[in-house]
């Protein structure tokens, strides 16, 4: 699996005052769970207080930006009486992210998020300095099960006490049900290909459609123009634009997985070899391989999740570019953006929004960052 | 840990009719889940079914029939024009019990439920069957996360579809989100309690009250009472019942616990011992054995948590009795169960309906089963 759940390593941003709204609600939001956790005592107020410090440290808002600017794209404004529960009802996504993340960072085993103890470390860390009674490490990941899953049942109290009018509240429902599904759907199919060795295009194709793309993306625009009871046809053009955007996204960060630099991208190089990520990129690579040149094959299927060298690195990214894998990925991101950006010059959505998704955009696939 | 949060071995046994009722209400879910998961592809159809199987296999319906009951007590009846979206949104308790119970077995590294597999141990198979790459317990417990987590938010997706008017659905919202942060709260303090070799009796008695007595009896009577619209009186009388009954009920399984008969509990003679389940039982044991019989305080703390032979079963449960530990229990079930009749008794609730619950609380509580 990768860094997360829809989670490349970069985030078109939301803007700033967006960034501490989004902030403002979730720690608001944490306030009010105080009179049902403080009468199970310090354990349990600790753990909330560790899953806030999560959500609070974390991230650029990706899904409830595009959330919200999805609901001004319909013609709604931040004047609107409602504007205040629908910004409620989109941070709620943050909550159902930090369960995601929770729960990847113990599939993926990382022990590091942020630059801080991913929550399963940080309680194996606190277990073993307290020198209790068990295994360390099956007590980290006992309590990251149980906080994970107490964000996910957070993010649903967080939208159903959004405030929202009766009406965007069922229009809002089935959305926000989707999306939940189909990320842990994306997850499974992510840990059952890399288990199962399916190096289809295809393959990793789904997956970066359900894992980020649907719920980074497509999903929270739905939401947005769900909230304000959006046209089918403004709703079918986000959907497509979301889609597509998600997908290029994930392709180009597939790629600054093996070429970027670390500078930029906050990961050792050549990170996702390392990790043995299964990426349309590498699909694309060995379909080629397998064709044209079984020892390139064979170079790359040994190497992928093992502790390359830097040299082994070179060697792989120049594998990559020969077979035309890298030219093809580009291509996909190519055409994925201009289709994703036709749908939405084509739609209804407001010329701000309009201007704002395209900047989103242009951020999220763009070639150098 | 127990056997699962708030799961005795023995269930208070809800009417066969209404069990089947519920099992009605979740298969007719599941098949409204297929248009999201179908999408996916197999894998994930294969993962759906897997948690469809986990939940229709299971147990007693206990927590939809103390919701049940609590509705029909507050004077409504199966022919209001209601009863049908309560009945399903009683049923949804269902699925948050699947995923603590999945979720449960992966921290109590349990391998086996209900005669089955347990999920991480089920997917952890697959992949040792099917040969794949990686790590099988890994690759189960990683799946049983995912799969647990969908539970969840079906159980919310599955309240929220019920088809509850709308001012039975705030009232139940609030009931709803307490009931599962109380649970998640409930597991964390036993785990941390276990970890931490918190001995006391108030330390045994609050995960009693949160992991069992309200997710099991109190939350769900409540949820009941407010779905009906029923008087603060009776919302009160029922939640002091079931806490009551609810600690009470445990109580006796940890008596069980060490004294039961294998062919009644389903489990091995002395089976908590060798869990080292830190129940009030063993709490009120260690605090009498410390203060009169240190060589017996170290015969049990020795003896907790390991694998003790039928002689060593035999002497700790002497040990218990001896030092009054069991009598104190048996004490502490008497009062609970007379407190708590006491204010069903005294409570607006329906005849019928307290007939019903005064014969589930018996039926928790009685000495023998």
């Amino acid at each position: 699996m990768s860094a997360g759940p829809g989670t490349p390593t970069r985030h078109p941003v939301g803007a700033e005052s967006l960034v501490a709204a989004v902030e403002d609600r979730l720690t608001a939001f944490f306030r009010t769970r105080a009179p049902i956790v403080e009468p199970l005592g310090p354990v349990f107020v600790d753990a909330a207080a560790a899953l806030e410090d999560f959500v609070i440290r974390g991230g650029k808002r990706t899904r409830p930006s595009f959330a919200w600017t999805g609901w001004l794209g319909a013609g709604r404004s931040a004047d609107d009486p409602d504007a205040d529960a629908v910004l409620t009802a989109c941070s709620a996504l943050e909550l159902v992210q930090a369960c995601a993340l929770i729960h990847d960072d113990i599939i993926d085993s990382s022990r590091t998020r942020r630059g801080f103890p991913t929550v399963h470390v940080d309680y194996e860390q606190r277990h073993r300095g307290q020198r209790w009674a068990g295994d360390s490490d099956h007590y980290g990941i006992s309590v990251a099960i149980l906080i994970g899953d107490l964000a996910l049942a957070w993010a649903d109290d967080m939208a159903r006490d959004a405030g929202l009018p009766a009406d965007a509240a069922a229009r809002f429902a089935p959305v926000w049900a989707a999306m939940r599904t189909e990320v842990l759907g994306g997850q499974l199919l992510d840990i059952h290909g890399e288990s199962a060795g399916d190096e289809t295009v295809e393959a990793a194709l789904r997956i970066n459609r359900y894992k980020t793309a649907a719920y980074t993306i497509e999903r929270p625009l739905h939401l947005g123009a769900a909230l304000a009871g959006a046209s089918p046809e403004l709703i079918a053009a986000y959907r497509e634009f979301g889609t597509d955007i998600g997908i290029a996204f994930q392709l180009r960060d597939d790629l600054l997985g093996v070429f970027g630099d670390p500078a930029v991208t906050g990961k050792p190089s050549g990170d996702d070899l390392r990790e043995g990520k299964r990426t349309v990129l590498i699909a694309e690579a060995l379909q080629r391989a397998d064709a044209a040149a079984p020892a390139t094959a064979n170079l790359i299927r040994s190497s992928l999740g093992t502790d390359v060298t830097p040299e082994r690195v070179a060697e792989l990214r120049t594998a990559l570019t020969e077979l035309g894998a890298v030219d093809a990925v580009e291509k996909r991101i190519g055409s994925l953006t201009d289709r994703a950006l036709t749908a939405l010059d084509a739609s209804t959505a407001t010329p701000d929004a309009t201007r704002q998704l395209r900047a989103m955009a242009l951020a999220a696939t763009a070639r150098s960052y």
